[in-house]
């Protein structure tokens, strides 16, 4: 089969890789459809991780069981199904409690079950924990439709997660921090569970513009301590009742922390790098700070019920379009900021 | 009249100081029955503060309303009361938002209104929002009853804050870290939430008896990373719902982390001395913080009504019983861990 490899900084190519197949009785075999790019795997691609060349990258994709061990129950061949960033058996303790991405039996693509996303075949782990199935064939849907269920595979998920982890409540102000994909989706997540106003923190104008399309009530363009100055006279002095930290910087920390009224929560999905936060800080005012690794599976069956009903249309983060054998430029774009998002078309199931 | 006066490290005594009286007509004048020495005072105590030589210490009373400056509608003289450890509006977007300590017309006590709880006489500022009358008159109660209601000046809505905060859900598996009075007063709060296993971290033997007493199910007396594997070992590896960081240092927060199963809350109530927070670590299991200066005030009527039925006791957290004029002593049973908490009789009102 066809997959991308990542061959070492800024380089991510097409390969022939052996195909995939059942180890394991809960196994199944994916044939991808469309696949995306995430902004983890450009940590990857820019050479700021210990990612080691030659392996599969990509975590992102939907599309069509192909194969299933026997011991899957909740998928077949033939069905159109999402599969989410991480594998888990929905039935942990961990899992039980929300947390598939610390499922006691779960694992990471494709670091755990050595296949990437952004590749022909996949093999999934603990299918039926794991993939969610679309009602219908991918033929039934538009491509709109098709981008937007691609994006819960991760970024509308983990947007989601943003929320949920500040605990938006209906009738709140909310703050998002970031204007990449996830926080974009951060802005869609909020409106979704309620918030009546929603500042996106963003100075880039097509941005600004998506985030207002997807509900945005404000923009603020300043960033640091300016931003939080604007945010707080936005709010009367107060602040906002929930912050979504989709970045994962030491400043876009600071300026949700800063940014919160007194008792608020911050929803962090942005993976920390050089975040510190001080923990008097956070106590004087009773802010605090949760989140982490999405367990987007979690979220999966209720984003696919608005995205079917097109009450959401997270989709629209993807203004770069590419296919499998140019997975290079998918990554270019977005290394050099001329993309917020690349989807890859690998195969022509729909 | 007389008050408690901090006059330098280790020195708390019973002075003469002059009466307060009506500055704002917001204003009440409250006669103090029974007040308490916190955790918190003996920071001051010990010195380990800036706090000033010859100011009155203490936050923690209850009493008999003596006189009402003209705005005040809610509280009348002779009225008997509970005051929260701070004062509040009760009408702010901060109050609104549950959050009275950061009332944005509020003040600590004795910092901000000059008379101290350990004291005859205390000056309240903004009386309507602040003071919780209590049904009846103090000579109404069991002795019992009334140092019950002197805990929801503090430290029992302290306790109830970082359960609340800890987000505790019935049915849930629970841990305290600290076993001074807040920590034990979270043992009550926990438990009042529904939790249904509650797990102490103890060493000293009559606390655990009356951590088990408050509903404490386990007791782990190991401190640090072998404390974690305990409790790990008590919840079949996974971790505990909620963790209660009743204590402050570096060390009990870690605990309290370390605790936690993927997607927890801690709840923070111990005044930070040190604390760092890694990101990268709770992050990777979704663990939140959140706490800080609890609003004692939001908690008091559904508390109160908890004590005035009998439900909950947190008054048998006092262990040393003195008068205003040995308030010296008071302070020393603490600060040398003869006591877990010391109760003062001011004045016999009841």
């Amino acid at each position: 089969m066809r997959a991308a490899v990542f061959l070492g900084e800024r380089t991510v190519e097409c390969e022939y890789r052996p195909d995939p197949h059942i180890v394991d009785p809960a196994d199944a075999i994916v044939r991808v459809g469309l696949a995306s790019v995430c902004g983890s795997d450009l940590w990857h691609y820019r050479g700021l991780t210990d990612y080691v060349p030659g392996s599969p990258i990509g975590h992102e994709f939907i599309g069509i069981v192909e194969q299933v061990g026997s011991d899957v129950a909740t998928v077949a061949p033939g069905d159109f199904v999402i599969s989410p960033w991480s594998y888990s058996d929905g039935t942990c303790p961990n899992c039980r409690a929300g947390m598939t991405t610390a499922c006691v039996n779960g694992g990471f693509i494709p670091r755990d079950n050595h296949s990437g996303g952004q590749g022909e075949l996949v093999r999934l782990p603990l299918a039926d924990g794991t993939l969610v199935k679309v009602p219908g064939s991918m033929a039934d849907y538009s491509t709109d439709i098709l981008a937007s269920l691609l994006t819960l595979s991760d970024v509308m998920g983990t947007g989601n997660h943003a929320a949920v982890s500040a605990e938006v409540q209906k009738g709140d102000t909310v703050a998002v921090v970031g204007d990449g994909a996830v926080g974009l989706c951060g802005v869609i997540a909020a409106k979704r569970l309620g918030a009546e106003r929603i500042v996106a923190l963003s100075r880039n104008p097509s941005r600004q513009r998506l985030a207002e399309r997807f509900g945005a009530t404000d923009v603020v363009a300043e960033r640091g301590e300016d931003a939080v100055a604007a945010v707080k006279e936005l709010t009367g002095g107060i602040g906002v009742d929930a912050a979504l930290e989709c970045v994962g910087t030491n400043q876009s920390m600071q300026t949700a922390i800063g940014i919160c009224r007194a008792g608020a929560m911050v929803g962090n999905v942005g993976l920390p790098h050089g975040v510190e936060i001080s923990a008097p800080e956070i106590f004087a005012r009773n802010v605090g700070v949760h989140g982490g690794t999405a367990p987007v599976r979690v979220y999966l069956p209720e984003l696919m019920g608005d995205v079917l009903t097109q009450r959401i249309d997270p989709g629209k983060v993807f203004d770069f379009r590419t296919d499998l054998d140019s997975i290079g430029v998918a990554y270019a774009a977005m290394d050099e900021r001329r993309a917020i998002k690349s989807l890859v078309t690998v195969a022509d199931l729909f």
